[in-house]
């Protein structure tokens, strides 16, 4: 069983850079821009299309696609469904963030749906999101995880995120504190961010971003997913540092300042990463 | 009477930050992250959702309602109709932000259906966008209040939100040079903000969002739109002295700079509230 | 044969600045937020507004409109198409960004669709895209440009902007390192910007709602074309000096600044405009 090593996602990195991975994104109109330019500063190439007659097209010409359903409607879980199952036809990855699954019928109704038709790469949620999918009992509030669903602690997390990735057989991330990944067999937690992460809006969907811009250049979902996370926390962290004190505005720009300067020394001396 | 103190608005600041309301919005693509970075600044939780199908589910979990036409669709339109009737249900607050009123039959007709089918608690909007609700001859051009719809100055401004007020039964909220709030009885004016403001998108859809974060903390609506339109114009003051002369990026992001660090303290020593 | 001079573009920001032109966009839901600040910072008032129903009413109060189809589908086309109509009748100037032409069949079809039914008077793109609209095999692959298709070089770019300037009688430019503005007869070629402008998202739909204010003050296009192009450039060139070296965020903000600190002055001292 190989391990990931931050070698191995700082390789992968460099790849996005090199190859500047196209990533469709099928996202919600709220953090949409924030996608796009984390895409473009990690070094990958944002697209961002809806309309379901276009799908097969711009799926074909894709190297990951990110599923986000912060804003779904109607019209655009179809288009949703379909992009996901071109890229399965294609074996592009596909990166679920089931944003505010447990929070209404029709967020839950279409979650199950992507994941009865669409094969995920990686899903990448918070506690309760992910607790949802795992047929937990969630009090998914809103696009926050709840307080009630954090008390079982990393233990519980960690077990979450192996039953769905078993279950569902992808990768499952599970973002807060501390992150979770696992693929079921292998286990990574992460200690790097910023607790001013969830005062701005967009970090959980920046972050899906960045796992889709790794998987466009490798296809190790794990390591991919543990470098999309493991860069969101560090980017956090610097942040933090340089523009955490001036208020939600600068660190919201110093994140995308972080992500635009990241590389392989800064990973390496930053990252926080632990096989649980 | 009661009168609306700064001391009140403060202890409502403070119970947003406790209690972090859940502020449901129906609004616009174009300033919709503005929207809800603001609401997490000022101590709220945002959530954007516009599929008829999860106004129910949504709105039951929600503090406050914020409806903001400024890029209304058939679609949309039907959703916030929807919403809002279910907040009323429940006696979520209702905010209405009627952009662009009076610029098209769309958004006229859209206004009045929303004001005839929904009890709105407090209503936000430019003068020519208020003038048109009271039914006077406006002559709005576009989302900024014509010239012509300011000759009247702050008598005529006054006048405008108390019939407003009195016949909607709800708190209107008229912001300009000099912002105007009234339950029909009490009218307040406040002179802080900067004229930067009309040189960036989106500080009156923010101000609404503001609005309904205190809403959502309070049920003194009064209290509450003062609150959110004063910290709306302090912020754009402190923005104003650190960034205004670095140009309109700066500014706009120091406004929520200054909306994360807003506390009692500054409110005291900044407002220019007063009663009319 | 008049020619496009640094004193004709300055003249033309100064009415931009003095008449407020208002600039209605149909545009996509990534950048909307950039092109609505970037408007209002070159001295225009953007209004987005895309319900087929308002379109008539929202076009006959606006000075030119910009059309964008980075995010289409199908509601959004035929309000694009209505627009444009109603534009044509009323001799309102319409700006095409035909972002990702090339890429799928919807967005070739779309684009066929709006250059039969509507009069375009400045048609702005990569060169990819302008490649598809002259008919040339083009190798779209997202939204931007294709290695490929940048082999010809200026030479190929001038070629390409005058055939398409003379087939659709109306004022082509190709923006990229070297940006290339042609009425058919006139060409012009501008060498300001930076190469980080390509690691944001929005500076090509900035450009276009830049060239929507200036058509908006001024009929002769091909100026106005110049004028937007050229702003974006400087503004490019005058971000990268102040902001580059801090990240991708800040060098986005510092656009927006650039922008609005713009003058007669800074145009005259930073363009490199020249004629083809």
């Amino acid at each position: 069983m190989e391990s990931v090593t931050l070698q191995s996602i700082a390789q992968i990195l460099q790849e996005v850079r090199a190859n500047k991975p196209l990533v469709h994104h099928i996202t919600n109109y709220v953090t949409v821009n924030d996608c796009a330019n984390v895409t473009l500063a990690i070094g990958g190439s944002p697209i961002m299309a809806d309309d379901i007659d276009e799908m097969e097209d711009i799926v074909s010409i894709t190297s990951a696609l990110v599923l986000n359903i912060g804003t779904l409607n109607h019209r655009t879980v179809e288009s949703m469904l379909a992009a996901g199952r071109f890229a399965n036809a294609r074996h592009i990855p596909v990166i679920l963030d089931p944003v505010g699954a447990g929070a209404s019928t029709l967020r839950n109704e279409t979650t199950r749906r992507l994941l009865e038709q669409v094969k995920i790469a990686v899903i990448r949620g918070n506690m309760s999101e992910i607790m949802f999918v795992a047929g937990l009992q969630s009090s998914t509030l809103g696009v926050d995880a709840s307080d009630a669903d954090m008390k079982g602690g990393i233990a519980k997390g960690i077990e979450t995120a192996k039953v769905v990735a078993l279950r569902l057989k992808c990768v499952t991330a599970i973002t807060g504190a501390t992150d979770i990944i696992s693929d079921g067999r292998r286990t990574l937690t992460i200690e790097n961010g910023s607790s001013l992460m969830s005062r701005i809006t967009g970090t959980g969907c920046m972050c899906s971003s960045l796992v889709g811009s790794f998987c466009g250049a490798s296809d190790d979902y794990l390591a991919a997913a543990a470098g999309g996370v493991l860069s969101m926390g560090i980017a956090g962290e610097l942040a933090a540092d340089v523009a955490g004190g001036k208020g939600n505005g600068s660190f919201r720009m110093a994140i995308i300042d972080a992500i635009s300067q990241l590389d392989g020394d800064i990973l390496s001396k930053r990252a926080r990463l632990h096989e649980a």
